[in-house]
């Protein structure tokens, strides 16, 4: 399934796309594409997709799973991106974290915060947990796995960087995770390590990867990250980026209000994010 | 008030202390201490809290506030606490993220992940946000707090520093967060920059300072973060520990299974941990 949320922010639907694409209205069946709902899909044995309720228009996409009580990222995970920021390919995964204020819709207006000059783009694959992890091993971990999402890891690399020790402050501004369109459940996606993905600003590619040059794997950073937290229904794992993020051109391109950019994942979706100033 | 939370993990009610301490069960009046019920009390003028039905016995404490979107802490902001550390203090605040899995009631047990030599100890003012907060200024900044309470930024010292890159994994442990006993309003907190605290292991001393030395205080704090991501009700700030942490001693002191951890902080009561291994 392709499972979304649609409507207005702070009071998105639960819905699912149709075999012809289109939103139907999942409200009926469950009340929200969150925790409780994306453990094992049990309310999903049955369903008629076809005859939900169809929705009519074309409605904002919210972030495709709500309640996320951590948004994990991993840094450095792609060999080629790591050589693009002057870094070595860490000998166990870099973890950081986001704050889930971030989260917003898909194709919401990514937000310059004030006195940034220095926005990023970074195409990342989502994976959502769906079931409690604590301590699992490789071969366990993708039964914890709910699905897969775009990711757009929008970094500020000064506040990132420079100002003073840790990754938080560049990661967590308000409209930096834009999530979705689609959580797209673990049987629609044969191999993780094995999707394309690309984004553009102003309709130039930036970044044209492939999860495959991944360092370590949804199954490894699922196994790995259990061993320090327990993961939870709904937390969000964006596993890094491959290169041709702003920062490593030279010199660097950054986003500017205006910017338009568009990104997406082999069989997950796009999402389209105009870049505004915050004023 | 001292708010507060009480009843078994996961089905925890709100109650409040009365003159006499004693806890007096709010769930007639509120639904939980949580982000809508702490913006304003509104609620609680003209509550006659004596009249509350009495809670009988001594029920464990949940932390003292759910629903927290953000556990956000602040790194070496006591001077002689970086100095301990081997570290300078930073030209502007040093802000990690805690996960929000790792919160627990003040009296829960610490556990020692599987794995851990230097889990270790740390006694800080926490700063409940009340209201939301964005771009506020120094002046503006106390206005969007809630109150005040006892945390212990438990941290596994080499997951921090010697497992690549970024402190997330040594301080994001389940049981990691010990919060509470109550969060005591800002009404009933003179000057959170002049709060004793103290923390010992065992009945032996270890953190005995003061928020008088407190590098970046609350309302700079609170202002600072703000510029870079909006704060919501129920997001914690976490604010940094004074000196007498475990990796501060020649050898170091780390903890094992059967320490017993008591900290507390000047009005804001105490905790007491037992530190248990992860079998």
């Amino acid at each position: 399934m392709k499972l979304l949320r649609y409507g207005p922010e702070g009071a998105e639907k639960p819905g699912v796309l149709d075999s012809a694409g289109r939103i139907r209205d999942l409200s009926a069946v469950i009340a929200d594409v969150a925790g409780p709902t994306i453990a094992d899909f049990a309310w999903a044995r049955g369903l008629d997709i076809e005859s939900l309720p169809l929705v009519e228009g074309t409605p904002r996409f919210g972030a495709c799973v709500a309640g996320t009580g951590k948004f994990i990222c991993i840094g450095l995970n792609y060999a080629d991106h790591a050589a693009e920021s002057g870094l070595e390919v860490p000998p166990e995964p870099v973890v950081f974290m986001k704050a889930t204020s971030a989260i917003v819709g898909p194709n919401d207006n990514v937000i310059i915060p004030r006195g940034s000059v220095a926005t990023d783009w970074e195409v990342e694959l989502g994976v959502v947990i769906g079931k409690k992890a604590k301590y699992v091993s490789q071969a366990e971990a993708m039964d914890h796995v709910a699905g897969y999402c775009v990711i757009n890891d929008v970094s500020e690399r000064d506040f990132q960087t420079k100002r003073s020790g840790q990754w938080t402050k560049g990661k967590s501004c308000d409209s930096f995770g834009p999530t979705g369109p689609w959580l797209v459940t673990r049987d629609e996606v044969a191999d993780p390590q094995n999707l394309a993905m690309w984004l553009n600003v102003n309709g130039v590619t930036k970044q044209n990867g492939s999860t495959v040059t991944m360092v370590y794997g949804v199954a490894y950073l699922v196994s790995y990250l259990s061993q320090f937290m327990t993961l939870h229904p709904g937390d969000i794992i964006s596993t890094g980026t491959p290169p041709g993020v702003g920062l490593g051109f030279k010199p660097p391109q950054y986003l500017k209000a205006g910017d338009v950019i568009e990104l997406g994942i082999e069989g997950l979706g796009t999402q389209k994010q105009m870049v505004v100033a915050d004023d």
